[in-house]
């Protein structure tokens, strides 16, 4: 393995050589602000791409725009709104989305069908195309090698935070860069987290190798936060890569390629816990550890059940441990288990042993809950296999906050 | 059909021949309270019975008993506490079960094997059964022909009212009875409603129809508002049926069935609509039904993920419609669904049609989901399936509630 040798760097999405990202104001928000609602991500030089999609039903209009234009050899560019996600719009919002991507073409003399295309907001409007338009078409005035902020601060809906990151690391004796920017939804709810996250690197790697390590990277960072199936209907990561690094082309299964890949996945686990920590009406940060599953699938059932259960996340709220709904909660999650090897742990102290009540006393536990960052360990001791997820308790404020307008 | 051709009647439980219900103190909640805890069905007469049980995998030990004990031939009585679930409490949980249906049946002159047993409250604690016992034993001094209200207080947790129905119809020149009580959880969660009910008749039916019978009335009812693989640790629905009547044996795909088969689910589903609409916290009744599935199981998905979306509950408390969250709900459900030929009505107000909005202005819709009850109809237009589920708003009291001690 090969270990962390990398380095956090600043810079975001602009970090790797040859990108450029900017932002700017078309006032697609019904409110009334001044904030760039538009961003720009950039590569300079030619570059290959790959992404992840939301795997709802009902997909975005940008969803299937994209799903479409990465699949071309050549990807150069991603333009993204945020106030309005373009979903639920019909025909009229796939035009849209195309002509989203055909604005930023025009102005940066690319084709259509190298833009990939983005939007979050509010569902079933139609985008305000024309000024938007009108916006992109002034891209290249916005667009700057240390723009990475601005774009991310563009896509910002409910977040409080910019999310951002960079890693450098050593292939030989040439630097690799990767950066990214993300967006979470306001809470962190698996049922509707809408997330965009782009990330950019000045590695040399074929298309067919970067989708491949994008879709382990979303693997183990954004997808342990918003649940499989429980997607929003615009969720999107997509990545680009231009070479510029100078590396040798990387190859599976090479030393190189798992410094890469182990570096990629820094990059998205950090911006997916961003998002975590960064839910609206969010007071506590849980990690759930399903360990001795029959089957990683198994393993994945259990962990996602404690994780979306509304009652043990009410009781995480109020600081109380409450063991009886995590094992009720795996009782009905699916997976295999033996209600009496089942183990439960608090931050390592035992609460749960053999499916029934341990020794640790209930005071212990409850200091356990009362801090801001807990893990619950479960061990079913059916298997091997194991499976981490991050989640949130749910407030009062959460309730607030999505009561709606 | 049969049609309604039943009448209400009092008398629950004991509305029914040669029932006497009643109920007892022991003592085993934590708080200081006088309030019975124990409570008894009793038929005086040989009966016959059935029960459908929770599918959770970590099940309580009293479910296990009554698995076993439903299974025999004659069935004459049900012993139910509140105040412990005996769930989570391994072998010894398993022997407390036993030595409950064993107290009783000493106490009735019974076989331990015709008493099944129920147990609702805190998982993870030994039942005190030595004091348990001590009254159980008492319980011919409390039961009696109209003891049904005090047996079904007895069961009620953080229940605000007590869920009693009975109903009457002719079968011939006979007349036949069929009596309920229930306990919901306090808050109605999906993820753990613990729910107890229990149903007598004096109806003459086999074993086999009986069982036949209740669960089809359960699949109409109470599995529309406790999700199927969502069930708590204890979900117990019991029905015994003495024949003292004196009906010719009911036979399947007769009418007289029917009308038996009608007038038990008007029982069941009466009871299902108090539990919802006694939630803790809840400010609304939703009523979501899906048409036009490819399947009845597709269109169960659709109904259940709109149902037990947080997203969507928690807008339905502000009175926002937000159809945009019904969309992302139905497209993550798992069900076949065509974004283009959807369409949502809110109590009959057409709110997305083919996928989009629809003309209905937004005032008109938020005046619908400003009541207290309202139904929300997704048409998916790909079958012939529908299926229902009832459900309610997400509120701060809900969290608040259960929040935990």
């Amino acid at each position: 393995m090969s270990g962390d040798r990398f380095t956090e760097i600043s810079g975001g999405v602009t970090a790797p050589r040859s990108f450029a990202a900017g932002s700017i104001f078309a006032g697609i928000k019904a409110t009334n602000t001044s904030k760039p609602d538009i961003a720009f991500v950039v590569s300079e030089a030619p570059a290959v791409s790959g992404g992840t999609f939301t795997t709802n039903k009902v997909k975005a209009a940008p969803v299937r725009v994209s799903q479409a234009h990465v699949r071309g050899a050549e990807t150069r560019a991603i333009v993204a709104n945020s106030g309005n996600a373009n979903a639920c719009t019909g025909v009229i919002g796939i035009e849209h989305a195309k002509r989203m991507a055909k604005a930023l073409a025009r102005a940066l003399k690319l084709k259509e069908r190298q833009v990939l295309v983005c939007s979050t907001g509010r569902i079933g409007v139609p985008l305000p195309i024309e000024t938007m338009e009108a916006a992109i078409a002034k891209a290249p005035q916005v667009l700057s090698a240390d723009g990475s902020l601005a774009a991310a601060q563009a896509i910002m809906t409910s977040d409080t935070k910019v999310k951002e990151i960079a890693v450098e690391f050593q292939l030989g004796d040439k630097t690799v860069r990767i950066g990214g920017i993300a967006k979470g939804a306001g809470m962190i709810d698996p049922n509707m987290a809408t997330m965009l996250s782009f990330v950019t690197t000045d590695a040399a790697i074929s298309k067919k190798l970067l989708q491949q390590a994008i879709s382990d990277a979303v693997e183990q960072s954004f997808n342990r936060i918003t649940v499989d199936g429980d997607m929003s209907t615009n969720d999107t990561v997509l990545v680009l890569a231009n070479g510029t690094a100078g590396n040798e082309p990387l190859s599976d299964g090479t030393a190189d390629f798992d410094l890469f890949q182990n570096a990629l996945n820094h990059v998205c686990c950090a911006l997916a816990r961003m998002i975590v920590e960064d839910g609206e009406g969010v007071s506590k940060f849980v990690t759930v550890q399903v360990r001795g599953g029959k089957s990683r699938q198994d393993a994945r059932k259990a962990a996602e059940a404690v994780a979306n259960s509304t009652l043990t996340k009410c009781c995480w709220f109020g600081g109380d441990p409450n063991w009886g709904r995590v094992m009720d909660a795996i009782g009905y999650s699916g997976a295999k288990i033996r209600e009496e090897t089942v183990d439960i742990y608090y931050d390592g102290l035992i609460a749960v042993q053999n499916g029934m009540a341990a020794s640790t006393p209930f005071s212990k536990l409850k200091e356990v809950v009362a801090n801001k960052r807990f893990t619950i360990t479960v061990d079913l001791h059916v298997g091997e296999a194991d499976y981490t997820v991050f989640t949130t308790d749910l407030t009062t404020a959460y309730v607030e906050f999505n009561m709606g307008e």
